[in-house]
């Protein structure tokens, strides 16, 4: 009597599963103490279902959702249609009538996956989704089992590939962002609107879910500030490098006394960080905590077979707990009470560019803006002056959030200046 | 009811455990259900009993190790000793005692752990030994869960901390093996007796664990070839460096046609590969499969804390599953039938530091030597002719290691030719 799961959509990380479950089959049949079955696969239409046949697909595929939400013998649903909705509407039916889901949409559960958690929590049945965080990489997996037993302080992630491919260039090749966008169109890496990965939105998506695992913690995707890397420079690129400092993009949640922290921004990372040398479209995570102190997990970050790998891990998971008869187990247990960090506790180095006039006094000026607000400078470049106009850039010493806030209002009341650029700069 | 635990042994990682079972109480005591106590603690004998009192350590310390083996309250033992005996005769005696046993003792587990392994499966209880293998990164465990879709074709791992100190220095700071194998000592890192981590031994006992999660395959210590950083100079080093590589001692595991291969040496490896990166006493196990691709995971390798992590984890997986009735499964369930692989198989690039006289004739000779064995230079460099002696340094093109030892032994044969060195390098 093997396990039967549905899969709802056929698309390129679908057809992924049936590779690894016919190219693994003995491996997984032995892991999941059962052979797995894809009964039915839902697709949009009779045209799509006729291409898929035609081309050799020889899977019993089903137009209308009902045919597998009624399906008694169907155990498993694996949701890999992207998007919020129908997604959102399949899933809760999938739930209602007791299946265990699997799903790897990450924009789904960063904006309702709290829902769709708790009626799993209530039917009694699984909602497992490793590949909706870094695809590839077992790190939701690693944060609910492997670091229970530690307290995780902070967690940094390169969590979009686009974006990181895209600053790989700009840093390693010294391309515009205008350029590193047209390649990573032409690859297929980006869409033709780039605005989610380009915009942190889609590192953002995985921060709210790195907070659940990491922190026990269910903040909102409205939680979490998100920058992205549009108004990045090669200006800002080479000054960077010449500090001895690489630009990514990074997610990074942490807790600090007063609650949780959780924003996406370009950061200047020291060269010899682990995560300044994860290039192209790879992802990593970031770990601090008190127990291991530095661990950091790499790998891809989406694609057909990486992504397939942990949404296959999934669903061998919920066969083993069907067995065991505990199906019913988070697959996050850690929960905490949701707080969100006071501004004033949330502190970093930062790195202003700042166009000032090409006059005497400039550098004082800025210097009593910066020290109004208790802020210092760790280092400060004063470049291109061309008698007219000249670009400062400054690296502070330690500040909050609020200090960040109150000097860029200061700096933009001042005529003469025009700040360029504001970005968080990772400490050694 | 809580979970009580014993520990034999309380030394630094056994004291560690005591503090992440503090440190994270509320979250250890969920993730259980139910809370941990330590019981009892083994310690050698009277005169270390009451100095860890005198200290301070609240414990109920015990110096005869059947005080806990005939205690029916205890459930799980965690074992923090090291070395093969008494060891190997305490946990097998608790494996009888159908206690749950918890390890980090690579030594053992590496020689003796297929009967403990085996004993631990006919009495039904657990024996974890997540710790065992770069101690504060959790890749037995992902291996065993994550990967467990996935078919992993091979594994490279910077796993002994101490050498890979050691190689940091000379790599980077040019450093002789005596210079940074002193420091190493000054600091902590290295013993007096330097031979378990310099000669690759100890990175190899870790091999012989990879290779039963990693291919379900159970090889012996003398399975695994292992070659020490003793004989690397600063020669290698530099013309490492100069050729785009960096020189680690590493762990390499893989499957080949006939079998699995596993190995420790000196390797050089591509600047951009990510362990190149991966310094000091930091580890990392670089995994390449066939679903996700490439992943690797990083952290520390030894230490306090991150070990006391990882068997605390291992402490709480256990007390899960004696709540979920299910304790008596195996670690790790992968497992298929043991083949070594034919070393015509197994192949790499390598690197040979040759010494020759400083004379005509010498290149093309060692060129129809390597040519007598189908083997072709990717790179050949002359260095440091001195009208006496010259060195020459080949890289090859891809070649096994039948070639390898044939080779080796017809440069041997040549009165001529001094074989300094021979490493392998990773292609690009």
């Amino acid at each position: 009597m093997s396990i039967k799961i549905a899969l709802l959509g056929f698309g390129t990380v679908a057809s992924g599963v049936p590779f690894l479950l016919k190219e693994n089959d003995s491996k997984i049949t032995e892991a999941a103490h059962d052979t797995i079955e894809i009964a039915k696969v839902l697709v949009k239409d009779d045209e799509e279902k006729n291409r898929l046949l035609a081309a050799g697909n020889d899977y019993n595929f089903v137009t209308n959702v009902d045919e597998i939400l009624s399906d008694d013998s169907i155990d498993i649903v694996v949701e890999l249609m992207g998007r919020i909705e129908p997604a959102r509407t399949f899933i809760t039916k999938a739930l209602e009538a007791g299946k265990n889901v699997v799903s790897a949409n990450k924009d789904l559960i960063a904006t309702h996956g709290k829902e769709l958690i708790a009626l799993a929590k209530d039917k009694g049945v699984a909602f497992y989704y490793e590949a909706a965080v870094a695809g590839g990489i077992p790190i939701l997996r690693t944060l609910a089992n492997s670091l229970t037993s530690d307290k995780v302080t902070r967690i940094l992630g390169v969590l979009n590939g686009t974006s990181n491919f895209m600053m790989t260039k700009m840093v390693d090749e010294g391309w515009t962002y205008d350029d590193a966008l047209k390649t990573a169109q032409e690859l297929g890496y980006a869409e033709s609107d780039p605005t989610n990965d380009v915009e942190g939105i889609d590192a953002a998506y995985k921060a709210v879910i790195l907070s659940q695992f990491g922190f026990g913690m269910t903040i909102d995707f409205d939680d979490v500030a998100h920058k992205g890397i549009t108004t990045i420079t090669p200006d800002d690129v080479a000054v960077a490098q010449k500090l001895g400092y690489v630009i990514k993009l990074v997610g990074d949640v942490r807790e600090v006394e007063s609650g949780i922290s959780a924003e996406v921004s370009p950061t200047f990372l020291p060269k010899a960080h682990p995560l300044a040398s994860v290039n192209d479209v790879m992802n990593a995570v970031f770990v601090e905590s008190i127990g291991i102190g530095e661990s950091m997990y790499y790998g891809p970050g989406a694609g057909q077979k990486p992504t397939a790998t942990s949404v296959t891990a999934d669903i061998i998971r919920i066969c083993r707990r069907i067995k065991d008869g505990n199906v019913g187990k988070s697959f996050n247990e850690f929960a905490r009470e949701t707080k969100m960090a006071n501004p004033s506790d949330v502190t970093s180095h930062y790195y202003f560019a700042i166009n000032t006039p090409d006059k005497k006094g400039q550098l004082l000026r800025l210097a009593e803006i910066f020290n109004s607000e208790n802020i210092s400078f760790e280092q400060v470049l004063q470049q291109k002056a061309n008698g007219t106009r000249a670009r400062v850039v400054i690296i502070t010493h330690s500040m909050s959030k609020t200090q960040l806030a109150a000097v860029t209002e200061k700096l933009e009341a001042e005529e003469d200046f025009k700040v360029l650029n504001t970005l968080k700069v990772l400490g050694e």
